[in-house]
């Protein structure tokens, strides 16, 4: 991954995630926080990040209220990062992601994660709320009312 | 979005996803893909990013299978880009970031797409396909069985 990419003029909800966690390293930084991951150095020892990326990266987190900080020792004063509800809400981003690269990446054997549900494997299945269909046959629109940009929108969610 | 990552050395499905879509502008460029557009001039006018950029993306998004070319005009020969089967079945991971984007980003106003499914709108839901239940309670374990790093999966999935 490389370049630089400015989605904040788009008018899009994928923009607008993106824009939060798009930056290439983000995603697997999440990733390490669902499965326990909570501290500076377990990031930066289990991704090999550089460490001012790795800072930066958590810091806009918190920004924008993805990931919140919580005091775990008090001398010295040290700070652990735990998903905010906001941040758990990404985790079907995530779990999408991981099918997509099972079935065609790793394709018939299988890639190296499991997610546990209770006593099962979690499979996971895109379906309509509305209706319990899958996506098949799905066409993306533009809304007609007027929406702010990526960064309007963005400029409101970290002030609320 | 800036700086470089390198995923191919990591064991996992998620990152073997961003290896294959991760780069900047790429998963816009899929979505404008789901919206119709399949030319070049197209994708360049309606995301204003640069000529070369755009050209490395869709030429590694048809070396990895997501999209493939097709002509359309003989002389001058002129191709177009349309989505692949293993293209479509992203279609979960841009349906997932567009929800979050509209509910975390855009919140309570809407964000600025509508998904057309039939008659209605799409509502995307992530369910476990074997309990039907939503991944509330989800934790990921690392499988026991020896799997092949990113790199590995991608030479091979490449050379299939």
């Amino acid at each position: 991954m490389g370049r630089t990419a400015d989605y904040s003029k788009e008018t899009c909800s994928i923009a607008a995630t993106l824009e939060v966690v798009g930056d290439p390293w983000t995603l697997l930084i999440l990733r390490d926080a669902f499965r326990g991951v909570r501290r500076f150095e377990q990031w930066q020892e289990g991704l090999g990040v550089a460490r001012n990326v790795l800072a930066a990266r958590l810091k806009s987190l918190v920004e924008h209220g993805v990931l919140e900080t919580k005091l775990y020792s008090e001398r010295p004063p040290r700070h652990e990062y735990v998903l905010t509800a906001k941040g758990r809400a990404l985790s079907p981003v995530l779990l999408t992601m991981a099918a997509w690269g099972d079935a065609h990446v790793y394709g018939e054997e299988g890639g190296p994660m499991r997610f546990v549900h209770g006593d099962h494997e979690f499979e996971p299945k895109l379906v309509c709320a509305s209706c319990g269909g899958t996506p098949h046959g799905l066409s993306i629109e533009a809304k007609a009312c007027e929406t702010p940009t990526v960064g309007e929108a963005l400029a409101k969610a970290k002030v609320a």
